[in-house]
C-alpha cells in the first residue's frame, strides 16, 4: 500500500522520515535491547530523549528555563478544565475569547471552577473570523485572557499574537510551532501534539514560572501542574514524547520557525489563490483571518462537495471533507504535509473546476 | 542491536510479534494510505480496531455489554483520583487496602474528596503482604474497597478476588489479564497499560453500568466517566490503543486467561524455587501473597546486589534492580515476559550462587 497525501484535520500527517526512524528502532532502542516503549521511563534512553524534545522547545521557541515544558495526557480537552483548576483563582475572572467550538468548550469548564467572562465572539457570523483584539471587553478582575489561535473547525488563524495586556493562556493545538510565538504574551501555551507536533496522546503545556507560583494548594496531585514541573511524577505517554522529539528534530532541519511560516504560508496560497480565483470555491473565513492550517471552503452544492471529496480520494488526496458540524470540504495542511501534496490538491481543484464549473 | 531480556518493572516488554507488526505497518496501516497515527481517530479504521480490542477485553474476561471498556489518559495515577471524584458520594466512606506505595496514593487523592478509611494496611511488616480480606475493617457506609491486585514495588499479589461485601474498585496495572478474574466481585478496575497489556499512554478502566448510574452531575467534562462510555469524546491515544488490540490479540493466541495463568505460575515458579533452594536468595514477600508478576528478593549484602545486577547485565538479562524506595532485586515477569528470560535468570541466579554464596 502506497503512502497517499493526507490532508486529515487531526492526527495528521506525520513525517515521513520521522515514522521510518520509529519503524526502524522498533525492534530496538539504540543499546537498549528493548523498543523505546518496553524500557523504564526513569532509563537514561528515555531521560535524554525527553531532554532533547525539551532543547528543541527551547530552541525553536528562543526561551529559557522560566519556561516549564511538559508532556501531559488527556489532551487539550483535559487542559480546558487544568488550566482554569489552576490559574482562575477566586474573585478572578477568566476571560474567553469564543472563536469557535474549542474555545465554547474550554470556557465551558471553566465555569466549573469559577466566573468567566466572554471577552469576544465570532458566533454571530458562523465564526469566520477571529475578532480583532482591540474589540475585546476584558474584565478588570482577568485572571488570564484564553485563546484558541487557530480554530481548525472554521479555518481562522489570529494573524498574530494579542496583546490584551493580561496573560494569555492559548490553546495552540492546530498551528504550535507553524510559526514563530511572542512568547512575552503567554502565561501558558498547550496543544495536543497530533496536529502539528507529533501523534495523538500527548499536550505539551508551556508555563512560566510566575504562573506556576499562582497555584494554589489542595489541587488534584495529577492535575496540579507543579506536580509535573518538579520532576518525572509517573509514567508519561513515551511512545508519543518519543515521537515529537523527533518531530522537532525534523522542523529544526528545516530551519526555524519562521522558515517555517514560509512554507505553511506558501502552501496555504496555493489554496486561497484558487479559492479566490473565481466563484466556484467560497471560503469560508475572512480574507485577514484565514488559516494556514486548514483552508475551509463550499462549493456550490452538497451534491458537488461529495462529488469532490470521492473524485479527490481516486486522486490520492483523502480525509478531506469537512468537520462533521459544519459541512464543506477542509484541508488541513499541517507542518509535516508536503508541498507536493498540497500543489497535487491546487491541481486538482482547477481540474475538478473545468470539469464541474 | 539485539534484544536482551527485559525485566523492567513498567513499561515492560512486549510480544517481539507485536511489535513486528507495528514496524511494518508503521508507514501504511492496512488500506489507509498513511500510518494508524496519521488517520483521524473517527475513521473506519480506527474504529474498527479500537472495538476490536473492546471484543478482546470481552472474550478473554466473560463479560458483556454491562461493563464499559474506556481507553483514557492519565494512568492509573489519575485514576486514583477520578474514581473517588466519580464514586465517593457524600456520606459515604471510600474503603482502601493499604498494600503498598500505589495504594496508599490512591487514597491520599481519594481523600482531597471525601472521606476514606484504611480498611487494612501491611505497612507494619514493610508490605510483605497482602491482608486475609477476612481481617479487613470495612466501613458501614461504604461507597466500595479500593484494592491493588498486585504490588509492583513489594512483589505482593492478592491469591485470589477478595469478597468483602461490597464492589471493590481495583487497581490492577500490574497484573491485568495475566489470569481469570471474578469480575462479579468489582464495578471498576482500571490498569494503566504498560505492564502487561500495551505501551504507556492509556489506561484501560472497565466500568458497570449500574456503577455509571451513581455518578453525579456537574463533574468535569474529561473526568466523567459518562463521557467516555456514551461515545468517543476526544482524541483517544491511538497509537496506545492499537497496541493494546495486538497485544490482545496475542493473547488470545495462546488460548484463555487460565492459560495465561499457567504459563505464569510456571514462571514465577523457576525463581522462586531458586529462592527457595537457600538461604542466599530472600525472597520479599510472604509465600501466601508471593506475585506471580514481580518477584522481588535480596542477596545477604547490597553489594551483592549491585554485583547480581551488574553480573546479569553481561548476560544480556536487564532492568533487574529493584525499585528505588526499597532496594534488592526485582525481576517483572510479566506476560510478555519470555520463558526462556525466565530460565535464563534462574540459571544465572544458580551459577551466581555458586560463584558467591
Amino acid at each position: 500500500m502506497d503512502r497517499l497525501f493526507n490532508f486529515s484535520a487531526g492526527p495528521g500527517t506525520l513525517p515521513a522520515s520521522v515514522l521510518e526512524e520509529a519503524r526502524d528502532e522498533m525492534l530496538a532502542y539504540k543499546d537498549a535491547g528493548a523498543s523505546v516503549i518496553e524500557i523504564s521511563h526513569r532509563s537514561p534512553q528515555y531521560t535524554e530523549l525527553v531532554e532533547q524534545a525539551r532543547g528543541h522547545f527551547r530552541d525553536l521557541l528562543g526561551i529559557g528555563d522560566e519556561w516549564k515544558i511538559l508532556f501531559l495526557q488527556g489532551g487539550a480537552s483535559l487542559q480546558f478544565y487544568q488550566t482554569a483548576l489552576n490559574f482562575l483563582g477566586e474573585g478572578q475572572v477568566g476571560d474567553y475569547v469564543v472563536t469557535g467550538a474549542w474555545a465554547k468548550k474550554a470556557m465551558a469548564e471553566a465555569k466549573l471552577v469559577g466566573e468567566t467572562n466572554e471577552a469576544a465572539s465570532s458566533a454571530e457570523t458562523g465564526h469566520d473570523h477571529t475578532p480583532d483584539p482591540s474589540t475585546w471587553q476584558v474584565s478588570d478582575r482577568s485572571a488570564y485572557v484564553h485563546i484558541t489561535s487557530n480554530n481548525t473547525i472554521f479555518g481562522t488563524q489570529f494573524a498574530n499574537d494579542p496583546d490584551p495586556g493580561v496573560p494569555m493562556i492559548c490553546d495552540a493545538s492546530s498551528d504550535f510551532l507553524s510559526r514563530p510565538i511572542n512568547m512575552d504574551r503567554y502565561g501558558l501555551i498547550y496543544a495536543g501534539a497530533q496536529k502539528n507536533i507529533g501523534p495523538a496522546g500527548v499536550a505539551v503545556v508551556l508555563v512560566r514560572q510566575d504562573f506556576l507560583d499562582r497555584i494554589p494548594e489542595g489541587l488534584p496531585t495529577l492535575l496540579d501542574y507543579r506536580t509535573h514541573a518538579a520532576k518525572l511524577f509517573h509514567t508519561p505517554p513515551v511512545f508519543a514524547v518519543y515521537m515529537v522529539e523527533k518531530v522537532l528534530r525534523w522542523i529544526k532541519s528545516g530551519g526555524d520557525l519562521a522558515a517555517m511560516k514560509r512554507r505553511n504560508d506558501e502552501k496555504a496560497a496555493l489554496l486561497y489563490d484558487r479559492i479566490d480565483a473565481t466563484d466556484f470555491y467560497r471560503g469560508h473565513a475572512r480574507t485577514n483571518s484565514r488559516s494556514n492550517m486548514n483552508v475551509t471552503f463550499n462549493l456550490p452544492t452538497e451534491e458537488l462537495e461529495a462529488a469532490f471529496v470521492a473524485e479527490a480520494k481516486t486522486h490520492g488526496l483523502v480525509a478531506l471533507k469537512g468537520h462533521r458540524s459544519v459541512g464543506g470540504i477542509r484541508a488541513s495542511i499541517y507542518n509535516a504535509c508536503p508541498r507536493e501534496g498540497v500543489e497535487a490538491l491546487a491541481s486538482f481543484m482547477a481540474d475538478f473546476e473545468a470539469s464541474n464549473g
